[in-house]
């Protein structure tokens, strides 16, 4: 007999169906006994009134997993008003040894670093799976906006020859006896298929020696990149950060409302044209002093704080950073080359999409790496590219787990990453 | 004016459009010049009669970024029936360095390596970058039949602390001080992400130290990687990756009609049910020794012979790989225990896909190293997970880049590959 899913129990009232998940709960009561199913789909709650099962669900521990064939009743005073009655319970596997914390709580109790230790079962918590099952809808969203709007997904290198952004935090690997890197970013990369494709996007690790202990650095963590041709400048790559960001929150709300509710996320509008303000004027609002080369996260806060009740909106992008603080291949703003044509957005206060228009031209790559200081030679192989016809373009890279822990209230991104990666952490 | 593809020329017959592109190639005959330009959409022709626009044409060299407008004429003898007549041109960078190879020719005549260390423009070439679009509907299609069949896509760590396959072949990292490996495929963290979500997928990159010089290893690769719970063994495995085998052409058919005709690609059908041999009978049908404990490519290639002659298919499942040459993970037939609920697919004769039924019982595992003298203590995260109740589970990776080669008739994955990673390949 086919398995079904526990959701669909009240499509099946009457009939004899097939369940399988874990044991998520039992409950001994003195004239009946409950064993509460989780499977993909939820809860299910089956009655267990005949001697010899009850005798057996002292063995069936939490986690254990089973397969449950029984009899759909309603039930109003049932959890979605249906249970399954007269049960045969088979066991599927070992009886489980219980984890270190009870999944059946509302809430997670034990601290993050024992959820961490033991993700392999923490992420069995209603409050962590939907976290991922957000993420993935985050992702499908981001996908299916851009397909939409002819790009195309690519695969690119995450072992490269040289840093992307800048010497620092990088990890180093032995590549078959030559010194190389794990790629910062696909930076280089999708600018390069802009020569080829137009428009393009990849979702992949990225990967960052942080030598911080944040709650909002990683080092390993999910990168929605974006890079586009034959826009006028930043501004052109703001519209469409605006559209993806509407559409992966559009595919969130489709996909996950459960989970959503769950977590009693309300999500954010995106405005149909997020506020945006110049560098120069978010250190006002911030109320930071006007020679400041850069946002502290504080200043972040001021900021989101700002947006919202001025304008209504928990999205706030700041342009024109100063270019000393941008990476090389950002493009100046062509009226103050002090400052760039590179943005960053602010989600609730918080910096979570970094993205700008490039340099195009190959003799102005050239003279950015020469006003730094820093040599051609290490960057060749990306410079030189843009010897053989460069349209002018941009893009964006979306932290994806940042932006789920921001939109999930979530105090720490290691709390809806799977298995973070950082400065104290390599398993499991 | 908003700019338009070249592919929508024919709608806009007797306006005034801006396009824009690369020079593709200019042709300057005694009357009239040509100029072919290129763009995401394809190619369009735009015809230059004013004397001074085709002595500018002299320094649009090929490749260079220009932005067209002109009148849209229908012309019978023009590609699409249509024309560009005129034109003003506009440059959108510098004048471009010409390739060191043609792209406007047919075929791409370089050197496999010569068009790999150029590989930024390389891929502009149409029988290159259609390759590259045809990957990308592949991955698409993956995505949807699992999205359609109730998966949620995961992002696992690509740095680990112990190699997943076996100790050779990875490659080394230095985290933090600390010695780590890069991951070789997600198989621990798929296999627990069942223990959570039931049905997961992951499309990223794994690494491979390979140290040989193959047209079908690369150093990085893209894998497609499945795995659910609640199957009965590894026939329901095997039914699964026929669904998402033609889903994934179905898209590629709908999505990429003009790149198939330039590639001259006829797609394969998937069988309703693709065939099936025992590893025994593979080698026997191969002619190859019956105490053989793998298949040669050699007898790989002969299957897919056999397949095609007896099965009119393009694709064979060989199962029951002996358990010698299966990693620890693989569970055994039951019946037959030397033997293992593990399968290749072999594509027109080719290894393509690797899966099975794995493990779930922590007592298996234990076992399961024990007798290959393995300690526990390196995949101690992994192997004690199962103790906390895993379903009977399953599934099977797709070695993207070697899908799309096989597809497309490609003789080495590197054609297929935008920036491939090899022993001796590094950069771009």
């Amino acid at each position: 007999m086919q398995r079904i899913l526990s959701k669909t129990l009240p499509e099946h009232v009457g009939e004899t169906v097939t369940l399988a998940g874990w044991v998520h709960r039992r409950r001994l009561l003195k004239s009946v006994a409950f064993l509460i199913l989780r499977d993909a789909g939820g809860l299910a709650q089956v009655v267990v009134t005949d001697p010899y099962t009850r005798t057996r669900l002292a063995t069936l521990t939490e986690e254990t997993v089973v397969e449950i064939v029984g009899t759909v009743v309603a039930n109003p005073a049932a959890p979605a008003g249906v249970e399954v009655t007269e049960p045969t319970v088979r066991l599927l596997g070992e009886p489980a040894v219980p984890p270190p914390f009870d999944l059946y709580r509302p809430a997670l109790t034990a601290a993050l670093p024992t959820q961490l230790d033991h993700a392999s079962v923490a992420l069995r918590h209603r409050t962590r799976s939907a976290a991922l099952r957000i993420s993935a809808a985050a992702v499908a969203g981001f996908r299916a906006t851009l397909d939409g709007l002819g790009f195309t997904e690519i695969h690119t290198p995450k072992i490269v020859a040289s840093a992307t952004e800048s010497g620092a935090n990088v990890f180093a690997i032995d590549y078959f006896g030559t010194p190389a890197f794990l790629a910062q970013s696909p930076q280089f990369y999708k600018q390069l298929m802009v020569g080829v494709l137009e428009r393009v996007y990849e979702v992949g690790p990225v990967f960052r020696a942080e030598p911080h202990d944040t709650t909002r650095h990683l080092a390993q963590y999910t990168s929605l990149d974006v890079e586009f041709g034959f826009g006028t400048d930043h501004r052109d790559v703001m519209a469409m950060l605006r559209e993806v960001l509407a559409g992966m929150l559009a595919t969130v709300a489709k996909r996950t409302a459960p989970e959503l509710a769950t977590l009693g996320v309300e999500l954010p509008t995106v405005p149909a044209r997020i506020p945006a303000v110049h560098f120069t004027e978010a250190l006002a609002i911030a109320g930071a002093a006007p020679d400041e080369p850069d946002l502290a996260p504080a200043d972040e806060r001021a900021l989101g704080e700002w947006a919202r009740a001025e304008h209504g909106s928990d999205f706030l992008f700041v342009t024109g950073y100063p270019m000393v603080k941008r990476p090389f291949y950002t493009h100046p703003d062509p009226d103050r080359p002090a400052y760039s044509n590179g943005f960053d957005l602010l989600f609730r206060g918080v910096e979570l999409v970094t993205g700008g228009q490039r340099l195009h031209r190959h003799a102005d790559y050239l003279a950015a790496l020469a006003a730094r200081g820093e040599p051609v030679e290490p960057y060749a192989s990306y410079v030189d590219a843009f010897r053989h016809g460069m349209p002018p373009h941009g893009g964006f890279a979306i932290g994806l787990e940042r932006f789920v822990a921001r939109l999930t209230g979530a105090a720490n991104v290691r709390e809806v990453t799977a298995f973070p990666r950082d400065l104290h952490r390599l398993t499991p």
